[in-house]
């Protein structure tokens, strides 16, 4: 992801699923975050999975209007849906606003 | 993780690593966390992998004079020269104040 200029947003979905192997899940999720990145104000994904089934998706927004909007989207609805019936045991959304950003690599450091 | 009073603060840090079988980060990673629960001003901790070598570890904080406490806290400045010179292909570090959170769980809905 490209080095953005703070202040933005991010929301934190953290997650614990009920099962590793849904197939519905995956497929929906790959929709999902296609969805997100046609979304205004729209900045970039991230998202990781631990083999005990937590896993954290974070995602990155111009400002809290995008965050709202993307909130709304109908596919995001049904998704949210699924996954308080279906998917989740349990899951936290933070709304952060990120005030400072430093970049390491090992190819030039931007930080 | 029990739900915190917003505002609280947030450290982001997502990286990817050279190699995913490095018994000297493992043991570093697990006495650094341990360190992290000591320190003031700690809430949380949150850390996940993915198999292809991208993480991402999120703590939790009651202000910024705690995290800027922990990034001088002399086994975590041991800990980033490591990640720095040998553990890390890149990373990003964010910080930022969660203004919202929100919980569900299924035993009880609390969000």
């Amino acid at each position: 992801m490209l080095k953005n200029k703070t202040p933005y947003y991010a929301v934190i979905f953290s997650n614990q699923r009920i099962t590793t192997d849904d197939v519905f899940y995956q497929n929906l999720s790959k929709s999902l975050r296609a969805s997100a990145k046609s979304q205004p104000g729209y900045l970039g994904l991230e998202s990781y999975s631990n083999p005990d089934g937590t896993g954290t998706t974070i995602s990155y927004w111009e400002d809290l209007k995008s965050i709202a909007a993307w909130r709304k989207n109908a596919e995001h609805i049904v998704a949210q849906h699924y996954g308080r019936d279906t998917a989740y045991t349990n899951y936290t959304v933070r709304v952060c606003e990120v005030q400072r950003e430093y970049q390491f690599s090992k190819e030039k450091n931007i930080s």
